[in-house]
């Protein structure tokens, strides 16, 4: 490895994860079976999806009564009254209602569809399954982080990671929604100048840019590839935790 | 190499770059001198800064006679008139002031700072030059793909990458301005199912992903590292072009 490489392995081995389940210690013996020894530097991004389901933000459907308000969501939206209860549960924010999607701020101040609630991979439709994000994904990171520190004396960074989506870009992507050990908001080196020697400027969010490289090799839907390890990534060690790296939208076109 | 595998390389090797200078043949040298042979499937991202080089689009401020909108832009940004005229002539609209950042929407339906218009890395501050975007750069990467494949008979995919900003995130992280061999949106395969066998949905933007990834690699600054090799990166191969990636803002908050 060199300043010029930076390689990703989505780890195998992985289970199919429960309430409870030690996520760093299935880390730590899915890279060991891999033939890999975590080394201190390293990144593991971690999907939400597997965080949430050890700390069972899995809720089911019909324990949920929707309130007037979500009742009028789903008029609005044509979903199920019961997950836009989950939704407004979830959210600081309706910020704007497109087509049969819900963009929200969430209590975190992630800006999301949603407030992040997902009904993909938490269970099968029939049986009326909604995965939550982690109440505090940092808090999450942290936990694995510490975990795996303290099971095999290294300390990597962690980033929890969902799909995103952008304003002015169709799609979702992979971004960063809990950090540890990995700062949200990279500032330039002091000194730092560029090829001719002009003072460097702007801040760097490299978190979104591992936590979307990951992203692109776990796949989505039943790939199940849900922990990427990055071997030879820059970034800057620290813990601000995801806070700095989120801004609040100005002007709301919709309030609760 | 394995569907569990993504590996960057930034090559090295890649000279400073002039007006005129054929990069896909210094891509193909620099790969090789590396012990690259380049393969079909392969990713290359390749900075903005050096197309637009080589493109000719680098402008020396002291040509640029300013007009009175852009006397009025730097009187607001506190910033050059004449580096106002060009950000001005290269964007559609400005949408927002944010201290000394100039949000545009450029005329190739980028949402961007300053029109894309860049005084790091174009030349030494003192002698006063600017760096443009390519002013097509699907057709930029069109061109680097056909070469390459001329060159090497390989048909690689071909991003050119630039540093933007989110609304809801601090900091600029790598993104995709324009594309070849390679879909801007990924439509999950028909079909396709989750874990639990419900439907797959959702539009991925893989470009980004894969973009950013390659931004975390290429450093910034003096890294002079601006193309990067993308071994394994699962996408869908197409000649969408940029286009369908981009959304342009609804409410835009000033006209020019």
């Amino acid at each position: 490895m060199s300043t010029w490489d930076m390689r990703l392995r989505a780890l195998p081995g992985i289970p199919m994860i429960s309430t409870g389940d030690d996520i760093a210690a299935l880390i730590c013996k899915a890279a060991a079976e891999d033939g890999h020894q975590l080394t201190d530097g390293d990144v593991l991004c971690v999907a939400q999806k597997i965080v949430s389901k050890t700390e069972g933000r899995i809720v089911r459907l019909a324990d949920v009564t929707p309130s007037p308000q979500a009742e009028e969501l789903a008029q609005r939206t044509g979903r199920d009254p019961r997950w836009c209860q989950l939704v407004l549960d979830e959210s600081e924010q309706v910020l704007d209602l497109i087509g049969r999607h819900v963009v929200t701020l969430d209590h975190r101040g992630l800006v999301d569809t949603a407030g992040g609630v997902d009904l993909s991979n938490a269970g099968i439709y029939d049986e009326g399954w909604a995965c939550l994000l982690p109440v505090d994904p940092d808090a999450s990171a942290r936990r694995i982080r510490d975990r795996i520190r303290e099971l095999t004396g290294t300390t990597v960074a962690v980033i929890v990671t969902d799909s995103l989506g952008s304003p002015h870009r169709e799609g979702s992507h992979g971004a960063a929604i809990g950090l540890a050990g990995i700062v949200a908001v990279e500032k330039p080196p002091t000194g730092d100048a560029d090829l001719y020697g002009n003072p460097a400027h702007g801040d760097l969010n490299r978190v979104d840019e591992l936590a979307g490289a990951a992203s692109a090799l776990m796949g989505q839907s039943g790939a199940a590839q849900p922990v990427v390890l990055i071997r030879g990534a820059h970034y800057t060690t620290g813990d601000t935790g995801i806070t700095p790296l989120l801004v609040r939208p100005a002007n709301t076109t919709m309030e609760r």
